[in-house]
């Protein structure tokens, strides 16, 4: 049973390869009466295309969604909604060199070993260019969103280890990474530069906020929200770890530090990253994710082919030194779209009586 | 739309209060013909019960459970599975109480948020009991998993600040703490006691391993093996972070480091752990958790009542210092579960071309 | 992917033989706050018992639905609820001599051909007992639509070739089969005792009726109301046909003569049964199910053994005569079921503007 | 929770609206590995087109398929597969003057009720346009079949009162309204042009057989294999009943009529349809269903507008006479879809022992 689709009641399916004819989203279970443009969704597009950010390859994909169903008159029907993005500047030739090589780091072999199909054309479904349907379905997500007030918006906590130090909403504009921090931004750059020049590739952290998310959100006990974004984060390619609130400082943590108190004010901290007991509680949510540095490096590899024989491999092609910050986007339609379902299950779920009723 | 049902194709249901009459699980998905018995579900049980480990709560459940359905002269039917617990020792006079109080760490504050409907009796779902019939359903997919050579396992890699240093398979069964090194677990014991006193408690890192599991397993793009492992861990009720493989240090490391050699005898390192591009790649499969410190401690805290009026609260009832180690076999659980729902998935997406196959 | 679950968003499973432990069934997705007790379930429990009937088999159940969880001080508490009737009565001893045979018109073969195994005992899941299960939780999802004012009853519109020709509801409760004509019902109980004599069985239409429910249920295109209602009236076990509306008659009317015309007081005819495109248009919804006769006759039959041996058997046992009107329950459970399902899935789709919402 | 997702593990979603921009599926869940060209795929969809059959509208839609993922060098590459089929022959303004009326036997007040949006352009997501997706999905999921060697097919029974009375394989490609009978398929056409001329419409009865297909494809108790062809086969707009085997004629026949009996060269008859307690058992599978005349009559009908004033429609544009023949192919797509879907889900369940199994 595969698993292109995410969500239970606001489910998107994404579909196309990197190197075929187009990708795309389709959306069922949108709530009609919803404004929308195509030129809504191109924003969040254009924050993850190519070439955006001092770290990115420069594959010039112009990424321009267009809409086949589902929305009317700028406004969403209920119906199912498509959004394609047709591939324009794949060079899938540039890759014919691979089509016998399992590249380290990569999903070559894992994808072989599942379909038993080769398809060597950049990565197919396993490209971070699948990420862009993502994307497209997360800028809907965040239009119905803004109904209840909720914003969604991710940053740079860390790129290889230099990490932000202070927190600033202007400076996420103002600099290329996406940093809140400008000073740690620019010793970013600079590491980019040297990463380059060595051929290598970088990690680094993301941070993702949510506010204004009601309390009440996630469903015990094994679709709880924290459990929910967790799956949806860490099914972005690059990332390997998730962290909800305090996270893994959790675990030294003393239960004395780590519980939040309640005032009538509300918490007094957010240890508990807005979740407790896997139900939002109406602060803040924050997670983390720890993206690791993009496999495919400028330097010679050991591998084998399918022949099993060892060779040696150094990726040429057009790739980023780093997943951020064009995986912070994505990160932030997938804490879209997890709240989007969410919302609508809760809703489901509210008990709202008849004036007529009797027993 | 709720979400007490996890998995698939493997699907389990678990349903019960912590002060209710039963808790249970409820299978739909289970292949016939899989040798089982009650014996078999009450050893993953018993590692679970409350009073094993040195950090565990005095609540004496003696957690036997009882096969209502789905299994017929000790072999699975392929019909719905149904475990049940009766609840023995449940004091909910104890928690009386608490009737008013939202206790600072627990859900008994989002819960009410949610359901607009207080069940103060030791937590209801969000009680750790419910993890009880995670266990005895887990039980049954690692009967299945051993069909195909996979074993799970989970130990204990940190409590509170102490790591362990050392790994050895005989430990896991010499010292109380399920850690992979005694000496480690001496100075746990000793902070356990330590902690105590002083009426707080602790946290840890757990860490699961699957060995055996066959290159193939997980569904891209949101149902990858690694997604999905994350979420069924984090809907574990203290789990705060997950990490795969390299997880967290991934974000410091250099593509050069990061990435996996593959050479003709195997993958040359598992940073992966075990996991390219959410399929299992042959290797270990190896998670880590972030597990908080138990909220419920022997110390005044500030909190509000139900009229969000400032009160303190210091808990008594029958409490563990440490999740951990009673969490082992719960993670254990949700490791097994996730494995047998994807051997089934990818089962059902192999072709097997018929003899008499014309086009 | 075992199929023992009905519902996206008012879901139930079910679980247990008909000669096993217990059967139940466990809902998860049921909104908290609605009131209910054991003594409401137990009312349609009643009404489908063995003995109620002048059709029905001397196996004495006395089918006492005890509650489990997900119920509190009567009122649901939105966590799932486990409901158990345990079996009392099984005599499977009865069914011995059937180990090896194959009977005809029942499930053992189909059933063997899938699992592999063979549970004689009564038919396992195949037999009608199951339906309890889905009787006591089809009293839960009526208690919930009674919050909307829909009602749903069923009743017998033919057995054999005796068919109601005249409408009374007072009827319903004066006559054993529950025949909307008191005069077609004393018919239909001479019929029945002619074919007892006989050793032989009967089937009939039974039609089921939901009042009150709101125009807007159903979710196009595959999920439209009448097809979730034909598949859910199809999966008891002994109906073979069904119908919404005008049905089969559609099939030589003209559209001149099958539309309902639109009048500013509603639709001057219901030939749509209160379902167009598959979504509910405020009218009566009406459908019709063809049950077939109950397979298990007292007269000799021809069939194979596991040996694939020509073998007679005459089967003994505790058998009705027809499954009308014990079914009649059954198919209302269903209907409200999907009912339920529905009303919440259409609420989880509409979209309530926040005030502060801005572009 | 909106529906338009078909399918638990051969999952398709069907989306575009008569006059947008395009129609589509996106199946996810296809196993790699099964060879098949957009040639194939329209091969049923010139089938389904209009301007095919004698009793179809002079709409001129190519309906070319276009192939978007999924799909790599002419094999299926266990990824999603998206069709798209752009609109090209929209008058939607010959749609305009039903802007604010109602049209009797559509879905326009009920989509109305459900969306509050009135979307007029020729019936959106209402519209037997729709199925043209399903028919290019459908054709995907026979390339499937056929591995299996299972086989699909539809023909016309009855047109308004005219049966098919005798079942020849020729006929069905020597008349125009795949009929098994030539002579009554003589009589269909004469009927077609009367009741063309009184500017009606008609209805009738469609019948499916699947031969080939293997024991054990069902999944008890509520996807039951008749239940799940049923909900398929109802969700096509134009069916209002559904039957499989002998259907509502067992509701009269008795027991030791409508039992098969089994022998050692298999059933001595077919009452069954092939489906025994919701399982195959060998035999042809056989469903029929009720089709209803087409609602677009060329006469004068009352109806109301969107202000609840009566008013009279007659309506133009480019309709059909009957929905068959152009709902065989349809009805051929969905049970290839079910039965594609429940070959993969019993596959899942089989359970394949490991030689190295020890317990």
């Amino acid at each position: 049973m595969a698993g292109n689709t995410f969500g239970q009641v606001f489910r998107v399916t994404t579909w196309g390869e990197s190197h075929g004819t187009a990708i795309g989203a389709t959306i069922d279970g949108c709530p009609a009466g919803i404004p929308i443009t195509a030129e809504d969704i191109q924003v969040d597009l254009d924050r993850r295309r190519p070439g955006k950010g001092g770290a990115t390859s420069p594959r010039k994909e112009p990424d321009k969604v267009e809409i086949l169903s589902g929305i009317f008159n700028d406004f969403t029907t209920g119906t199912p909604i498509t959004l394609v993005i047709y591939n324009k500047d794949a060079h899938s030739k540039s890759y014919t060199d691979l089509e016998n090589i399992f590249r380290p780091g990569h999903g070559d072999f894992s994808y072989f070993c599942k379909y038993g199909i080769r398809d060597h054309r950049g990565g197919g479904r396993a490209s971070a260019r699948e990420t862009a349907a993502r994307v497209a379905a997360g800028a809907v997500a965040r239009k119905f969103l803004q109904f209840s007030g909720i914003k969604v918006f991710a940053y740079t906590l860390a790129l290889g280890n230099i990490m932000a130090e202070q927190f600033s909403m202007e400076a996420l504009d103002e600099n290329r990474l996406c940093c809140p921090d400008n000073k740690a931004a620019e010793k970013m750059e600079k590491l980019i530069k040297e990463v380059r020049k060595e051929g290598d590739t970088l990690g680094g952290i993301v941070e993702i906020m949510a506010t204004g998310c009601p309390a009440g959100l996630g469903e015990p006990v094994f679709n709880k929200l924290d459990a929910d974004l967790a799956g949806a984060l860490i099914s972005i390619g690059a990332v390997k770890g998730v962290e909800i609130g305090s996270g893994f400082a959790a675990a030294t943590a003393r239960g004395s530090e780590n519980n939040d108190s309640l005032t009538p004010d509300g918490f007094a901290s957010n240890n508990a990253g807005g979740i407790l007991a896997g139900i939002s509680n109406g602060d803040p949510i924050v997670a983390r994710v720890a993206v690791k540095p993009i496999p495919s490096i400028n330097k010679p590899q050991q591998t084998v082919n399918m022949d099993n024989e060892i060779t040696e491999i150094r990726i040429g092609g057009r790739h980023d030194i780093a997943a951020i910050p064009r995986i912070n986007p994505v990160c932030e339609a997938m804490v879209c779209l997890t709240l989007a379902d969410h919302l609508m299950r809760q809703q489901a779920e509210e008990l709202f009586q008849d004036d007529g009723f009797e027993d």
